[in-house]
């Protein structure tokens, strides 16, 4: 049952049927974030897709090509929010009906509203994403519906691997892409468009130090860890690591930085200030983590993924007031 | 000593120079916005610029065509914000000193240190933008140095006008362009571009019904109006209106609609949550205007223009607080 991981022809063949279905997302240079950084920084603004996320990218790829008899029989995920968005944008493109699994307590309403709004029925489940995606495997079974993880498709990681084409298209000479790890499908298909055009792009993954399954799994080499979590941001809260983008980053991440919430709420401000960006915790990890590698990337043409733009406006409010000079 | 107000071939000659220096800006569509809309909405993200802000066009214009000589004497301008930001920004580029006045009171903070930061002498004077302006224009004579208007530069048109350009290339089939009214740089250099394009694109100006000094000029066709100046957000804030943009206003200008600050507001927090993008007060006003002009967009191909992205943190998070559903 277990299908191979993508290759870098799969995501190829994402891009040119994405194509028909997405505008490419702008790869903005910011002046002031370059000069903060120390490095040539441009940011790949997934924030403007449909569902304000990267995710619609892999969602849009495996509904896409599922068979009419699928897509008759309906659609059903878990997720904490933009999987959840974009399997219903997807649904909705494809004429398939979608469910979403989220978790009874703690998941973004924001993103739940949008989910509904967007044409999925959303059912509440369990304390956590993880839980919430045991009962999904369940009621698949039960209902006929097409189970779509938010990690193990290889369509979904192919998918989301066409923004990284996208970047080296509109920026061939970047030298670092650092892209956010929640379940790893992102950072997975970055590494493998990166390493098919040139080995010596550097994909650096960064994952919430509040939610390091997918660091443990990486840094220790296996699936069977448990990690505690806590972060806030739940574009980056898993427990349990997924096996296929895991397959994929260790055999071609360079590597993955943790860094915590106060770091990257500082990073959601300076996207809002210095770049004029609504960036979600997750989106913005990427720019907490150029800032705490530092000399690393000095003088390089480092692009940093803002994978998504979707929190509650009181609770940006929040972040955004929290700060001190900055 | 007045010079003729520029023509589209001045634009056209502008835009091959800017583009030596800055990239095209986004045109971003929201799908979000053009659902609430009933149109299809695109945002020219102006915010992306270097100082945040399309200001920086006709600066980098004026600046980058002045002799060898005026860039030695150094430059003198009154601002409350963007074109300072804008000209400091300008000057640097091209080794010429930069010296600011602003209003003694009410001038955005942010503003200002970012003016001192990219370089420019901050002098502070008045009670108000049109007061500083008296007092600059004074102190050039004074000093010598070559006193760049916000407005009455047909460089300054010109440059502005390029977003247009822009705009035209990546969507030749817009039917309407929803621009902010200050001075009218950024809407007279649009009406010019547009015009020459295709005279049925609509061009509608948004200027701030609390400071509606150019709307008044427009309105009456005459420039001596007196307008109270109660706006809070201050790209929109001139009590005097300038006599260059406004002979090509009343030339150009299908409409120069009104919208209240309570609408800015709103607007505000909808580009935020729908768009995920940075808007200060007048670069909301198109999208203010747009909901307020309805039926009138109805299926239309709209852009608005996005002008810019500076506003304090503890504002910005004072205004999207400040919401209810929406």
């Amino acid at each position: 049952m277990t299908r191979p991981p993508p290759t870098a022809a799969d995501v190829d063949a994402a891009r040119t049927f994405i194509g028909q279905h997405l505008a490419p997302t702008p790869l903005v240079a910011s002046e002031s974030l370059s000069k903060r950084l120390g490095c040539d920084y441009r940011v790949k603004c997934e924030s403007f897709q449909p569902v304000g996320a990267f995710k619609v990218r892999g969602a849009l790829n495996v509904v896409g090509h599922l068979s009419d008899e699928e897509l008759a029989r309906g659609l059903i995920s878990a997720s904490t929010g933009n999987h959840g968005q974009a399997m219903a944008w997807a649904g909705t493109r494809f004429g398939a009906s979608v469910v979403i699994y989220a978790p009874a307590e703690g998941a973004n309403p924001a993103k739940l509203e949008a989910m509904e709004r967007l044409g999925a029925e959303v059912r509440r489940h369990g304390r956590d994403f993880d839980e919430a995606r045991v009962e999904v495997e369940e009621v698949a079974r039960r209902e006929g519906r097409r189970y779509v993880h938010s990690a193990n498709e290889p369509e979904l990681i192919a998918g989301a691997g066409t923004m990284a084409v996208e970047i080296l298209e509109a920026a061939p000479d970047t030298e670092v892409i650092l892209v956010p790890v929640g379940g790893g499908s992102g950072a997975a298909g970055t590494c493998l468009v990166a390493k098919a055009r040139n080995p010596a792009i550097e994909v650096i993954g960064v994952q919430s130090s509040a939610a390091p399954a997918v660091w443990r799994a990486w840094t220790q080499r296996r699936l069977d860890v448990e990690a505690e979590m806590g972060t806030s941001h739940e574009g980056l809260a898993t427990r349990v690591p997924f096996q296929m983008p895991l397959q994929i980053l260790w055999r071609l991440l360079d590597d993955l930085v943790l860094v915590d919430d106060g770091e990257i709420e500082e990073a959601i401000r300076w996207y809002a200030r210095d770049a004029r960006l609504v960036a979600e915790g997750a989106a913005a990890a990427p720019l907490a983590a150029a800032a705490r590698l530092g000399e690393r990337l000095a003088g390089k043409r480092v692009v940093g993924v803002l994978s998504g733009g979707n929190l509650p406006l009181d609770y940006y409010a929040g972040v955004l007031a929290g700060g001190g000079d900055g």
